[in-house]
């Protein structure tokens, strides 16, 4: 009987560079796929439906970065240092190599992995992405960052940013929510402030005007998938275009009347998606 | 009683740079829109399903620019001096503003024209285009080139650059130059070896690899609508992400199994989409 990602224990691993690392572990398979998390969230915020859907066909690792949630030491303010810390926890796992989920600022670290240490990742997804030094990106708009940068955000709040203001999806942002927390024992630890500071400081940091550092994703080879909401408040589908058009392997779709969580409104097609890219069995269509 | 572009009388222009303009005018309306052509095309080389559908909403203009078919002057071997050739046209036919739709080569000249003078194009459609100092697009390869590039090309070559192998879309594709080729009278000049020259020095050029050059594009603050086929050999898709990524406001449609001439194949829907994009309808989808 598989256990549903709702119902994994909190594991601790100690790495060799002194941080003990939060995790939960899903599936089974022979690359595993490593997934990195959004501003401010912890291992409470992957929805359970999408790490279910991506766990029936392979193993799949979600955990948090050094002093994310349950996780020890201290978030850097820069998306690099986040990057040693998460090829820190990677190998630390026994892990060559594996594939990349990277989730807004997740995917900010996904990228730079795959700069800093290109024989790790064997494909990368990046969703709800953007480029280092793209124009136009230096912080969020007012609405978003006053309100999932608040001290005490809401969900309201919450939904607000990952999904739009359809019936349709902000259904699918209250089923989500209601997944995630259906777990009510044992559940992660809350990210500090400290740990917004530091994640905000590296998302304005990551998004200092810069075009020449555009041309870091041309040393990025590796297959990939740049995934999108039409709709995304936070980091506007434009972005993932210039990735998939800045990255020599890439392949781009944008999912329809979804925000920043598109990924958890569609959750099974996502899956599909990162299925099928995975498997190498073609495009998402 | 509305006559098809196939059946449109060649008008000539002679303009102050004293180059006589081959043109067709079609349909009618305030904002006119300006067909800026492919690589060795001229007149006949526009679908008249296409034209004609865009003419059902609009006034559009179809020219040869300088040295080109049945226009007087030298094609030049630049994109820069193209783009003075067409708005010496465009401006000459008393048009201060004008909507401005450029196919693969027509693409460059579009974005030069919407650099070089700003305040004449109101909105910008982007066709298999791709941005001045992409990585990767130094020049077609060599089965492209050696395909269109020839002295003398022949319907299957054509065929095999601007539809795919699919069978509805080779039959697309028949269908399509059986459009262009019903005008047996008043056809217009073939584009001379000179030309084909001229051209390809131009798209090399444009191609040079040249990281910095990809700023222009923040340049360009019209809304463009970019397109492109899913399967183009010519100009891959990721060119046009690359641009709908640089340019502030643009949105972008990737159409299915089509190759460089997705918008011959897909006439019908792609003349609604530019439609719907040039009358402020929202995006296309």
């Amino acid at each position: 009987m598989v256990t549903s990602y709702s119902g994994l224990p909190n594991k601790l691993l100690s790495a060799p560079n002194g941080i003990d690392y939060a995790y939960r572990d899903a599936g089974q398979g022979d690359v595993p796929l490593i997934l990195l998390q959004h501003f401010r969230g912890n291992l409470d915020n992957w929805d359970p439906a999408l790490v279910d859907a991506l766990a029936t066909a392979r193993r799949v690792v979600a955990f948090d970065n050094a002093g994310v949630g349950g996780s020890t030491g201290t978030t850097p303010h820069d998306i690099g240092p986040m990057a040693h810390d998460a090829i820190a926890f990677i190998t630390a796992m026994g892990f060559t190599r594996a594939d990349i989920l990277g989730f807004s600022i997740g995917s900010f670290v996904a990228q730079e992995i795959a700069l800093i240490r290109p024989d790790l990742p064997r494909r990368l997804i990046l969703a709800s992405a953007a480029p280092k030094g793209a124009d136009g990106i230096h912080g969020w708009p007012p609405e978003v960052i006053g309100a999932v940068g608040k001290p005490e955000t809401s969900p309201g709040e919450y939904l607000g940013v990952f999904f739009t203001s359809s019936a349709a999806s902000h259904q699918a942002g209250q089923q989500a929510m209601g997944r995630m927390y259906a777990r009510t024992e044992d559940r992660d630890k809350p990210t500090t402030w400290s740990t917004r500071e530091a994640h905000y400081d590296a998302v304005c940091t990551w998004g200092i005007p810069d075009h020449a550092a555009l041309q870091r994703l041309s040393a990025i080879t590796h297959p990939a998938f740049v995934a999108n909401g039409d709709s995304d408040p936070m980091i506007p589908p434009r972005y993932s275009h210039l990735i998939a058009g800045l990255l020599p392997h890439a392949t781009v779709k944008i999912y329809p009347d979804a925000a920043h969580g598109f990924l958890f409104q569609h959750h099974a097609e996502f899956a599909a998606d990162v299925t099928g890219f995975l498997d190498g069995s073609g495009s998402p269509a």
